[in-house]
Parts: C-alpha cells; sequence; structure tokens
C-alpha cells in the first residue's frame, strides 16, 4: 500500500497564490497577531509530518482491529494511544482555539487544510480530536467563563477531549422528540438522564477525561425544538481547581459494530443523574449547539476531501505501476509485454475525475474557512455580516458536496485497481467505508440540502445568494478570465433554477424537498466552476515551465468539459417539480 | 432487519403481461417440452420460498463469520452445508442445464429471474453455484462428449461445483500474458501447473468435487490472446466410471479478505502438475470462454438488480415505522409526535429512485433472456442470428448498467436509514459492500464499456444497434404509445451520440475509450426508457382497480421525469471527446 504523501504544494498553492491568505492575516489584529506566511508553511508542512508518518501508518491496522468495548470500557487500536499522546504535544487539538484559554488562535483556513491532511491519514483517529474541536466551540461561544476556564484549556491541550450527545434511538434527524431529562439541583448544577446513541468518542482510552455536551430537557420545558437546553456533563467530575474528582453517572453500555470508521468508538451513552452544567440559556440548546455547527459541518465535509486525496494517491501509483493491455494508439511501453493502465482513456477519466473534485473541493473548502475568519475576526461590521450571511449559506453545501464526492471518488480510485481495489490489503476499499458515514453524520446530506435550499435561499428570499453569484459574476466578467462563458451560464442556469424554486415554492410546500438535493449538487458544481476558473487564472498568469501549473490548467478543462455538464440534467431533474414523488401512497411502494 | 419477500408480483408481470414468454415458449419446441406458464409460475414460486426462507437468513451471519481458511482448507459459515445441501436437492443448479445430461432445460429467462431472486438473498452463497452453472456451460459448449457425460450430471446436480480460472496476479483484464502452462502427457490430459488468483470458489466444503476451468498455455503456443487453451482440472480426479480417485496436484493457498461477499470464499489456486483436459481446440480458450460469457455476465448483472431490491425492502419498511419530523404540508400523523418519513420528498425520491431502475432492470434482463433463448432454441435462422446479435450488444450494457445502478440503489436503501443504515445490524451497508464487487469481477464496467462500444458498434458499424433501435421505434410509432416522445428523443440523442463517435473513432483511436462509460449509461438510460414505456402501456391497459398497476404508472411517470434527463450530461460528457483526458503526462498526476 503506498504511504500518504500530504499534498503540501497544492494546499500552498490554494492559500498564497489563490487566496493571498496572508495579506488578509495582515489586517485582521487577531490573526496578524499569531499567524504570517512563514509560520503558515512551517504548521502546514509539520502537519504533513504528523498526519503521514504518525497517523497515516495506522489507518488500516486500526481498521482490522477497530475499537473494542468491555465491561463499559473502550480499547482504541494498538498504536493509537502512543501516537495520540505524540499528537496532542503537537497543539493540533487546540490549533483554531481561543488564545485566551490556551488555544493557538490561528485562522480556520490553516485549520482546514490541517484536517484534510488529518482525514487522508486516517478518518477514524481524526475522529477523537474532531469532536473535542467542536466542543470547544460551543463552550468558549455560550458556555459562563468559570466553566471556560476549567475546561477549555485541557481540552485545547488534548488532555480531555468532547463529544457531542445529540441523537437518542427514537431521534436522529428531528431532535424536538428526545426523551433525555435534566432536573435542576440546589448546586445549581443539573442532574442529566437519559440514553444518547451513536456517540462518537463518548468513550476511550485515550485522554483522561471525556467533556460530554448533551441536549436534554429541563422539567416544563416547551415541547418541540424549542424546549431543549445543552449540558456540559463531564466523564470524570471536576474540583474547581481543574483537578479531577470522582467518576460521574456516564457510562458507555455499548459501542456499534458498523461499515468503517471502525476503529472511532461509536458509543450508546447512559447518563443516569449524571451532574451537568448549563450551557448558555434554558430551552436556547439547539440555537447553542448551531452556532458552531458551521464550523464543525465544514470540518466534517473535509473528511470527504481528504478520503479521496489519499484514494487518489494510492490510484495514481498503482495506474502507473500496473501494466495490462495497450493503449489505443499502440504499444507506449515497447519492451514490456503491456502497457502501464494510465495510458487508458477510461482510466485516465476516472483519476481525473478524482483530482478535479478533490482540487476544486480543497479550493473551496479554504474559501469558506476564508469566510469563516473573516466572520470571526473582522472588525469591519458590513465585511463581517457579509462573511456570516456567506459562511450560511456555503456550509451545507461544503458538507454534503464534498462527501457526496468523496464517495463518488473513493469509489472511482478502487475502480482503478480493480480486483485488487475489492480486498482490503490496498486499503482502497477501507477509504470507500469510511467516507461513506461523512455523507450521513453531522446531519445526513438531505438535511443539508434542506438547510440551503429552504432555509438560506427561499427563506431569505435569496438575499445571500445573490452576494456569492454577484461575487462570482464580477471575477467571470472581468477581462481575459478563463471559463468566463463556461462559469457565467453555469451561474445563470443556477439564478434561473433557483427563481423558478421561489416561484414554485410560493405554492407547493414540497416542491423545496423535491428539488433540494439535486439542487445542492448544481450549487456545489457551480461553486468548483468558480474555484476552477480562478485557479485556471492564477496558474495561466505563471509564466515559468513548472509541471504543478500545466497540470493545473489541464484539469481545469477537464473539469469544464467534462464534470461541468452534470448541471444540465440536475436543472431537467430539478424542473419535474414534486408531482411525481407524490404518484404512490406509502402501501403503493 | 426485515425479511426479504421475492417481488414474485412484479417477476410475473414482467413475465406474462409485458412479454407474455409462455407464447414464445409454446412455439419453441425444445422449451414447449418442459415449461408453460403454470411450470414457470411453480418454479418462481417455489424459488421464491427456497430463497427467502432458506438463504437470506444465512446472508447476515454469512457476513459476520466470513469463509475460513486452513491448511489448505476452506470452511464456508455455519448453516451454508445444510442450506446447500436442501437447495441442490431442488434442482437449481441445473435450472437452464442441458436436459442430456441432467439439466432441467428450462428458458434463460426464468433462470433470470431465480439469480435476482437468489442474489437478493446473498451474493456469496449465490456464487458457489453461479459459477458452476457458468462452467457447466463451457463444458456443454466445447467439452468432448466423454467430459459432458462424466462431468455434466454431478455438477447439474451440485454435488460438484465449477470454477473459472482465469485471473493471475499479473494478469487480469489482460489475459494475454498469463503464465500458466498445460505440458501434454502420452495419456491425451495434460499437466497444468501455474497459480491463479482470485478464483470464485476454488475451494470450499459444500461440494465433493470441484471443477475447475483453467486457462493456460501449451508449449509453443503463439503469444498474447491467441495462445491460451482451456483446460478442465478436476480437485479430485474422476475415474472414467464417475467415481472419484485420488487427489490432483491442485491446492487452494490461501483466500482473500475482502470489502463484501465475505461468506463466499476468493481463493488463490495453485496447479502443480494438475492433471487436466483440453476443452475445444487447442489456443481457442478464449473464444470457448467468451461463447459462455453472455450467459454468465448477464447472471452476474443481475446481481446488481438483487442486491438493490434488497436494499429497497429494509429501506422502504423502515420509511413506513420511522417517526422523524412533520411532512412538508403539516402532520399526516395527527396522535403520534411526528410523520413516518416516507412523507418526506427526497426520502420518497431516494426510494423511487431505487424503484425504478430496479424494476426497469428487472424487465430488461427478463428480455435479454429472452433473446437469449430465442439465439438458442429458435429453429428460424434469421430470428436466431437477430437475437444472437442483440445477446451481444446487449450483455455489456445488461453487465454494466445493472451493477452501476445496484450500488447507487444500495446507496441511497442505506441513506434512508441514516446512522441505522451505517451499522451493520440493519445489513443495508452489507448489501453496499456485496454489490460492488459486481462493477468489477467478470469484466470491470470498463471492459463492459469498451466492449459495448468499440466491438459491438464501432466495430461493426452499428448494424446491431440499428437493430435494437429499430425495435424501438416501431414501438414507440404505434399510435397511443405513453412517453412515446420522450422514448424516441432519448433514442435520436443515442443515435446521434453514435453516429458523432463512429465518425470520430476513424481519425482518433481513443475517443472510444474516453466515451465508453458515459456511453453504456446513456444506452443503459435508452433501454430502461424502452422498458417503463412498454411496462406503462400495460399497465395503462388494466382498467381493474390494482394499486400494483397504479404504482407502476407513477413509477413510470418519476423515471421519464426524474432519471431519464441524465442522458443530457451524459451527452455533453461524451461530445467532449478524448482530448482533456490526455492534457497530462502520466507524471503530471
Amino acid at each position: 500500500m503506498p504511504d500518504y504523501n500530504a499534498p503540501l504544494r497544492d494546499l500552498r498553492f490554494v492559500l498564497h497564490d489563490v487566496f493571498d491568505a496572508p495579506s488578509l492575516w495582515a489586517r485582521l489584529p487577531a490573526l496578524a497577531e499569531v499567524v504570517d506566511a512563514d509560520t503558515a508553511d512551517a504548521i502546514l508542512q509539520e502537519a504533513g509530518k504528523i498526519t503521514a508518518g504518525l497517523i497515516a501508518p495506522l489507518n488500516r491496522s486500526g481498521d482490522e482491529e477497530g475499537a473494542q468495548w468491555a465491561n463499559g470500557a473502550v480499547s482504541t487500536p494498538a498504536g493509537f494511544k502512543q501516537a495520540y499522546a505524540t499528537y496532542i504535544n503537537g497543539g493540533w487539538v487546540g490549533l483554531s482555539g481561543n488564545p485566551q484559554f490556551g488555544g493557538m488562535g490561528m485562522p480556520k483556513m490553516l485549520a482546514v487544510q490541517f484536517e484534510e491532511m488529518l482525514y487522508a491519514a486516517g478518518s477514524s483517529f481524526a475522529l477523537y480530536s474532531a469532536l473535542s474541536a467542536g466542543a470547544c466551540l460551543a463552550i468558549d461561544a455560550h458556555g459562563s467563563d468559570a466553566l471556560k476556564r476549567t475546561y477549555l484549556p485541557p481540552m485545547y491541550a488534548g488532555r480531555w477531549a468532547g463529544s457531542m450527545c445529540l441523537t437518542e434511538a427514537h431521534a436522529g434527524t428531528d431532535l424536538g422528540i428526545i426523551r433525555t431529562r435534566a432536573e435542576p439541583l440546589a448546586s445549581g448544577s443539573y442532574a442529566v438522564s437519559g440514553s444518547k446513541i451513536f456517540i462518537t468518542g463518548g468513550e476511550q482510552d485515550l485522554t483522561e477525561n471525556i467533556i460530554h455536551l448533551v441536549l436534554a430537557k429541563l422539567p416544563g420545558a416547551p415541547s418541540g425544538a424549542k424546549g431543549i437546553s445543552l449540558f456540559l456533563v463531564p466523564k470524570i467530575k471536576v474540583n474547581p481547581d481543574g483537578s479531577l474528582a470522582g467518576a460521574n453517572a456516564v457510562s458507555c453500555g455499548s459501542i456499534e459494530h458498523k461499515m468503517g470508521i471502525k476503529a472511532s468508538a461509536t458509543c450508546v451513552m447512559n447518563f443516569d443523574g449524571a451532574e451537568g452544567y448549563l450551557i448558555g440559556e434554558e430551552n436556547k440548546g439547539l440555537a447553542a449547539m448551531f452556532t458552531m455547527m458551521n464550523y464543525e459541518r465544514l470540518s466534517i465535509g473535509i473528511q470527504g476531501i481528504g478520503c479521496a486525496e489519499a484514494s487518489y494517491q494510492t490510484a495514481v501509483a498503482y495506474a502507473r505501476e500496473r501494466i495490462q493491455g495497450r493503449a489505443p494508439i499502440g504499444p507506449q511501453a515497447q519492451n514490456a509485454v503491456a502497457d502501464p493502465i494510465i495510458v487508458h482513456p477510461d482510466v485516465r477519466r476516472m483519476l481525473l475525475t478524482i483530482k478535479a473534485m478533490t482540487e476544486g473541493g480543497r479550493a473551496f473548502a479554504s474559501y469558506v474557512g476564508q469566510q469563516l475568519d473573516l466572520s470571526k475576526f473582522s472588525d469591519d461590521s458590513t465585511e463581517k455580516q457579509a462573511a456570516e450571511a456567506l459562511v450560511a449559506l456555503l456550509t451545507p453545501v461544503a458538507k454534503a458536496f464534498f462527501t457526496d464526492s468523496g464517495l463518488e471518488s473513493t469509489v472511482h480510485g478502487q475502480q482503478v485497481l480493480g480486483g485488487h481495489g475489492y480486498i482490503r490489503e490496498w486499503g482502497q476499499e477501507q477509504l470507500v467505508r469510511d467516507v461513506r458515514i461523512a455523507q450521513i453524520y453531522e446531519g445526513t446530506n438531505g438535511i443539508q440540502a434542506l438547510d440551503l435550499l429552504g432555509r438560506k435561499i427561499i427563506a431569505n428570499g435569496g438575499a445571500a445568494l445573490r452576494q456569492f453569484t454577484g461575487d462570482i459574476r464580477r471575477f467571470a466578467e472581468q477581462p481575459a478570465t478563463p471559463y468566463s462563458v463556461a462559469l457565467l451560464n453555469a451561474l445563470e442556469r443556477l439564478e434561473c433554477t433557483t427563481a423558478w424554486l421561489q416561484e414554485r415554492a410560493v405554492n407547493d410546500p414540497q416542491v423545496i424537498g423535491a428539488a433540494s438535493v439535486e439542487y445542492l449538487h448544481l450549487f456545489g458544481y457551480t461553486a468548483y466552476a468558480w474555484m476552477w476558473a480562478r485557479m485556471a487564472a492564477v496558474a495561466a498568469r505563471r509564466t515559468e515551465d513548472d509541471a504543478f501549473y500545466r497540470a493545473k490548467l489541464a484539469t481545469a478543462e477537464f473539469f469544464f468539459a467534462r464534470l461541468l455538464p452534470r448541471i444540465q440534467s440536475l436543472e431537467a431533474s430539478i424542473r419535474a417539480g414534486s408531482d411525481t414523488l407524490y404518484g404512490l401512497t406509502a402501501e403503493q411502494f
């Protein structure tokens, strides 16, 4: 199995050449203090080393062994403990954390690039800290100062991990119907009782403590989503000075046996009057959860890019080495009995599809990361609000499109290896299994699509969309913009389809859900077209003879010729409306 | 996990209402003797019982346990032995076998329907006899009378199994470079030596003997594909009277650890001067193999339909029971806290996509089966030749399109269950893993696409295609044909794209491989459009108030509105030609 190599050249291309991130950082005081071009490059370099050298080698053995549960305790696979200890020593868990409480305060744009490498090296390993980062965000945004002081430093340091306890057996997408309850105690804390499922890293043997963020209902709370509160429930209680006290009434009842991410423990967590602390206001738990959702959803989306990149590297290495058949134009390797399969057009089609979608996604992820940085660090309120609106609009696209493309890409990467892609030895089949969950968790991609079309577009009359399309149009209408015609055509298709849907939605409440997934894909390809046009513009300006830029231009060409046309069919399916979905009764299926 | 129920109503609809198979059987003497409508219905009914009652219950436990290898012996999972014994007692292995040697002589059309149930109940179990059927075909078509008399009866009876030994570690798609050798012996038999990989059922504990069909090279054979011969190599040597003699020099070196079909043993088979018998002529081994390829490829394609149907049944049952959120038009289950998720448009979109592709595929599989029956049993040479040409044309489409759709469908079926689809308990993730191999083995789907476009269309100037499109056009131009406009539009798109490719191919040898996969899909959707128009025509004629026919019409509507438009993008990608695939050197990937 080939080794993973962090795609540092391409990450730097995106960071510096395409988005000129250091210039932005220089003008945002909070970032100017901590990061510049050299620091960023050093961080990426180090991230490449630790992900490729420390984490990637554990990915397949971790899958084979899996996380194990016995008597309430979870053991991670061999090597995870030592690797995790090294990993947290690098400060990676608190990379973009609040410096006031021990975080490194780095831009999200950089964190996004680091996360791609982390998921590429090993999705299961990545998840043990990914949830910590999310929990820290919620605590930082909504917790009391006392909670922040006590919990954030050890969490940023990675000594304590975080978990997000939302789902219950009967309540996943529909959190309004959860049954976990929290009773106020005289001490000001709460007794939390209930059972949660699908809790990633709910229990493990990597950290001294686990800090669960738990959605629960207070006595007399309104029914539905407006009666949910958020609680911090530590696995081991914590003294005011931060030292560990006794065990809390929290236990792991079992772990799931899954298709993939087998080294990540997916836990049933039982809370039996466990001591917890309210985060944010009563009954505003979902809102508190959602403020950090955009950060977190983008990260999970990046799992799709990371897995695709890992699959691509193996597929390319295999396609260069494996000899089989002859090129359509005649033998290329005259002295061998056959040519390397990279001569075959269909093998190239698969490789280029992964490459174009992965590099397009990489650029788009960094773009959204940059908007997150603007929304967090800008002191210009207009700029801040504009970035916030873009982040809200683009996050569901990123999460769902990255991961849908991630499945397509890893399936291609497996197919390039033929039968060797189906056996475990090469690791390609594991990437398919591991990436598949990313289309489901953190809100299924169907839910992301509803969020995009229903809440982020139709509900606000398309204001955020106009901001986004305005940015694209301004770019495309510059003189000598490459692919400007194709880009503007895609944009127009997106706008016309949106207008059609807005009109339809007035009288047909079902049309949003009928169109949403295909609409999100139409949006995603259009966004990638913008990214590819921007990348091509940068690459075209370079005059030096550099294979990297030539490959970038050739890949852009492929994207516009072969992949962007997918929007034609997407539009046609959307315009079929909702009627054909309701021709059958539930019994007739 | 819901039980599998054989879709007998729909299978009968296809057999009787759509294709009126019994009328055809009645006029083909060999079939008239053995089958009529009642016999067929009885066979399907019994097939439904045995697949649902005997085989399906072993599917998940078989996946958990997997096939095991130790010291050269393979053990199948618990229950397989007993189930296999019951299964072969029903005569299923020889269902369409030659009656002269103990086969039942049933039409392929019926075998196709049986195979769908078999794969739906369990892909791994199915494979232990699927390969036998293929091996019998090759022996029946090319073996000497002595070989047929000795080997076919116990193989049709299922007491002996068959295997196909083609692939070697360095030679998969490119069989021309195999290294296995066969030395002629004084006795007239051969000593076969070499190592084969990826041999499905190469070793197992279900049958008394295993008959390997092995591709090997004779001394001094021409190099490449024209120097390959086919040998029958029994695991245990057989006396002239059919009784078992001693062990042959054949051994199983190990089995593969795979993504799925874990209960099926995928073996490394070593032949160390094993005694073998030539089948067919020297150096004509590939041709002998290919004569039965169409039969076999169609069967493997059907794995895609079977897995999709199984996934659909679980997804529908879940979507009717699982309550979560409210319908876009307001609460439907007023007394419950939430509505069943089948009210949501996007859940319906996923279910209808599976349903439309599965039922379309089911009809098309039976159609191709009917052509196979005509090509085999017709005594009208024009009809026979026409059927042969159609079979050659349509088999790669069936194999690849059924299995590509099978992956899409099982992924949808998994997605409907959200997180519950990702855990092993519900069986949905297993179907994704199991169906994935069907896009790879028996010739990857990329190879099927090359076969279709290169060999079956461009190479013969489109003659076979014209025959097929002529049939569709005659149907579509009948008065009052439902969806005739959409069908004719699709047909025209296929014809124009084909003409464009034919012209291009003259000067661009790479354009065939550049377009082939998308072309096969364009072809597949067009073929399904024909099937759906035919099914809708039949259903529309029924005047009784029957939910089955109403659902059929509604599903046709969905297919034409939401799925057929995919051909727009496929055409656009095809017309991008081959240039964009060659913009990068091998090193630039």
